[in-house]
């Protein structure tokens, strides 16, 4: 047991925070001008300065850091952990500018694992290079998604063809003219074994009768700048077999494979979107001044910075431990803690973030400070990748296991 | 001491219950809809339907119900509670509609109050006809405004005319082009007593030096149909001396008795607001499906219905209790009580939005339910007119006082 | 609606106030060294001062004030409950001493409703004139109680005479000398329809086949001195037919009836104990000093005085509603008003005796403070009567309703 | 960064497991039943199964694993915290068992860094060998002793004598037979500077003039088979001067060097309590039934469960990183995580034990379980060793200057 990084680590981890403060930070205002700028114009696209990022990222070797093996950086969960993190820091654009921002980084795995040699060479090629930008359906405004059971777009064998039909939402990024193709996630065996009923296919975003119609908004952000919140009707849509993901009915194996480290990824960012949030609160309660002394002077506020101090720190050593367990035992062998991470870490985000609006007065609120646009992505958390409900659900279950 | 509504209270109630139904709820989809449709031509303007809702609230003689004496309805602050808390049901829309939103309703109070006859027929009587709409100045960018003593705005006086410099934000509705005044507090005498200090005064406007600059966004939304929240800045405003309001030197004490009224009316919204969200939790859960049961079926849903209701019941009836001392004791032997539900009231309406924009999965966060704007402004009112931790504060130290 | 006291409240409270300050908190100091000095004599029995209060609260005609009708004040339960609140302000002494403590209220009012006329002259009328105690055998060891339907106590009918036989705990005061007779529930026809199986009789300890076996405590308190809580075996307990409560296969109603008011009861002196922490933790952190200045100028700890304030004020407003809604609409139709002070009294409660402890430090927790003993009860009516979860889930469901 | 525990520390780990299970749980029904047997004749001694739980712990090696160097097992901070947290399992047995309770771990410290020889000689050795206990003096009932300043215990030199005068209390042990010695924090130089102004001197507890007058309880715990919580005064007790600690006047250094390891003792094994607490949950509500199924069918009740275990590995986590950085950096370079450990922990344990009585019932309260007995342990540590107020004060100030 050893709570110190390795060298290793540590260098990884001197080279993003000198992205962060050489690069990344001092574009953060460029981005949001030109965003303004092109809010009518190109609403949903990526602003000029991405590319800017991208580049600089690729040149500095920082770049498809979350991809395990050679065609990534090569690095452990445990390694990309603190990286991930520190990207948090700017979660609108460091993500992105490394190539490690989801839904991208989700896809791309599950491409390096379930496609073909042809489906590689077409879609994933170029996202590994940044070129192109992926989305992920598998929610349907219909029906409770976190039981996969619900699902009810269908994915039908014609000979060759493989024929989508469905409606699907909260398809992040794909309102965006970088987006050029998603994964979906369908019934193709209604009739099959509980977890062997679905399947997963590629289909490109330019496949007659895919119809995306509009984004949805995460409460007033519509997050234009990565593709919005798209929701898709795909009718009768139809993509060759080879564009399959693995065998045919066994698409909720990979659902769940790509969830495990979707979901340490998100939480790996919150935490450095709650040390971004903590940092600007520290900050202003040492400048501001109301009845005679720095907030920073006021024993309420001192509260909510040694509470936001502990809760980082409890719930990083959490994610850490994770990631660990997910190297060591295994993914499966992690459930527990990836349940309890995806619980922990955004209630710990949420409350360290709605402090720190909170120590900014009506500052914290609006777009003069990142922090609403942080409890924004924080808050959505708490439902993306499944509701703390059902992931406290799943982890008493299984403890209860042992005392039955 | 008597819980039940007198014949009189539940006549009013009835009366703002049928125009929710009848003419409020329906216009809500128009009225998004007009936003959406005049957002390039006209982002800070009322949508036309409010015109029609203004008409037909006129028409029943659901107007001005917040003011009292013969200007307005002649409710208390009792009788008046219920009808607000039934405006906050549909808060984008009712207020406004029975001419009973802030922050006119507390302009037009000081006006009423502290206004020379003919200031009033200027600003007063357009106001009180819902011709058009008005701005509070009070809040600064550089300063902590909790704290009155931090305000940099000068108000000087010149001969007969008095010079307003300096920068305000938070001034709610004044980028519409239907907003066409603001009241304006500033320091007059920087040397006075603590409490004599300030002045208050009415600003046109059009008034030259008077510059609009921006709006205030609250966790992304613009508020634009009701006018942002505009940064001002008042570069030398003259205007006569007659627009003083009250005594030169006294504008504190007007501050503070208009925030009384303007605190519990907030409050009284808010539980409506939250039965709102209360409502549409309740009907989705009994709804929606997963896991081969109602959500209503879940024990944990079932805690927060049960804690949701808990929690409005009590905040409902310490804003009723309030309104009643008020009347009876008035605003300064209410003041724990006003400032108890400063704290208490957000406090509840946050936590009950948030369960119930849980309860909705990814539709509770996105622009399908008014949940997430809801929230918003809830959120805000942790801040606006006194954060929290101001409020406990006051109301400790006058608490503590007792037992000195 | 009017949340003033009338006159006859307010003199009702005065006289209770003023057996308080004159009486019982003088007779405090006492209580527990006559409890300390007959600790080996007799653990379970009275402390001589109770006698000299009961007699100056009959006296003062402050008697059996929880009982409606002309046995008892006549007073509704709006009435009492004000005066039940200060009674809770000196929980060990001031109940018991006005003949208004649990559980002999409630089986005084079953008594009262249900016993035969010769049962009534034999076990009521000792009761009214606080001659002797009685127990309420319900809860049983080895099943959950909250649900009914796990009672395993038989009573069975044999020629004139009813059989009890079971294993009852948690009958409270049972331990003392003084407690001369229980009411016990028990399953008289197993078969029956779910809420028509159970009979209620009266049973003398005294009866060959009863046998009190021990106390269980309260956290650390055994409650000598109120009898403790005992767990009684009924081994073929044989009383005459004429025992019986109500009908026969009837006796779940009279449970459920006597529940009401023995919650509301509860709940209203948790209040009183509620304000009586609160003034402890007041008059303590005015007192105390540490880092040059007293406790109560920490911005901490004003936040515990005003967070207690808002949640008094609340809890008992609720209170108050729902003693209102008993009188007005009956028991039944305050049902989700007595479930939810069931839960947000004792959780109210639990929390300002939990941050009054806390200011008091050390002394907070051990026994040169009443806290940590009304920690402990407030503590216990988080389970008694209908642990939490219960009452939140028939809460719910009541509520649910309305959306089906 | 590795999480999995060394060959050496799993080793050691079962053999704690092993006693506990082999020996300490099955003592622990003895050891109740011995208590109450000598509640007369012997209140605060220890029972005699507390003698073959000592013998047998050295017999295992098991013994003063808490201290560091050659005079105990040679356990860095971080091999040493899952054996406490072990022994927190069984907290009235297995610390004392294994010669590793407070206080006499910290005096023992202290002891061998600040004794002369023949101090250690006659105080030290028999307390390594676990013949005699000790007593710690340094909170007084006057003052708020979380600031030291307040320390009004008189400790003067005359000749080579030093004469201690003053009221202690919260001495724990103090009450048992077994306790011979205590060691006493003074004010010696009341004009040095701040943190030289304190003295600490070993005072035999049969010295003329030490008087101990009673014992304070815990939440109802008199804490009996562990000598209580003494209340004594120092009346001129004259002690030889080689009695004195350390240097003259340099008490408050070794008083802050005792609480660093006394603080990570009692947050290692308050885990362990919690991990007790949370089988017990487990295991009553797999066997419990209510309204037809399992309490673990419950969602309210999994929901204690997922949180329970969340907040225990998160506390726990953040534990043994205090402990490895109280290893690598030294104590006073862990001072926020000691600080964030003190609060953290306490917070958690009370959450876990109150979720586990009240999956209980009435059981949960009562003496059926160690629950109420935990719960009041836990409770006492929101205040002993510094109140969470404090402590979070201190950690903010200190993260604060990196942002002055």
């Amino acid at each position: 047991m050893d709570f110190g990084f390795t060298p290793v680590m540590e260098q990884w981890q001197q080279r993003v925070q000198a992205f962060l403060d050489e690069v990344v930070y001092p574009a953060e205002a460029t981005f949001y001008e030109q965003v303004a700028a092109q809010a009518q114009s190109n609403p949903w696209g990526r602003p000029p300065v991405m590319a800017e990022l991208k580049a600089e990222a690729q040149r500095r070797g920082l770049w498809n850091l979350f991809l395990p093996g050679e065609r990534g950086a090569g690095l452990s969960n445990l390694e990309y952990a603190p990286l991930a993190e520190l990207s948090g820091r700017s979660p609108m654009l460091a993500p992105e500018a490394m190539n490690c921002a989801a839904p991208d980084t989700g896809n791309m795995e599950v491409l390096a694992h379930f496609a073909t040699p042809a489906v590689q060479r077409q879609w994933l090629e170029p996202l590994l290079r940044g070129e192109i930008r992926s989305a992920y359906s598998m929610t349907e405004p219909e029906v409770a998604s976190s039981d996969a059971n619900n699902i009810a777009t269908r994915i039908e064998v014609d000979d060759d063809e493989l024929v989508v039909t469905g409606r699907k939402w909260w398809s992040s990024g794909a309102m965006a003219p970088e987006c050029k193709v998603a994964i979906v996630m369908g019934l193709s065996d209604p009739d099959g074994e509980r977890h062997q009923r679905h399947s997963m296919v590629v289909v490109p975003l330019d496949t007659p009768g895919v119809d995306v119609r509009r984004s949805t908004h995460v409460l007033g952000y519509t997050d234009g700048p990565h593709g919005g919140h798209a929701e898709i009707v795909y009718d009768a849509v139809r993509v060759p077999r080879e564009n399959l993901l693995g065998e045919l009915h066994r698409g909720f194996a990979i659902g769940q494979a790509r969830l495990g480290p979707g979901r340490i990824h998100h939480c790996m960012r919150l935490i450095g979107m709650a040390e971004r949030a903590y940092d600007l609160m520290c900050e202003r309660v040492q400048q501001r001044v109301a009845f005679g002394k720095p907030l920073a002077a006021q024993g309420v506020v001192q509260e909510w910075v040694a509470e936001a101090r502990i809760r980082i720190e409890q719930a990083r050593l959490l994610v850490l431990k994770t990631a660990w367990l997910m190297d060591t035992v295994g993914n499966r062998g992690a459930a527990v803690e990836i349940s309890a991470i995806k619980v922990a870490v955004p209630e710990m985000a949420t409350w360290v973030i709605d402090r720190a609006m909170q120590a900014h007065g009506g500052m914290g609120v609006c777009q003069d400070t990142v922090l609403p646009e942080l409890y924004a992505q924080a808050r959505m958390l708490h439902l993306a990748d499944g509701p703390d409900e059902v992931h406290r659900m799943a982890l008493a279950r299984r403890e209860l296991k042992r005392y039955a």
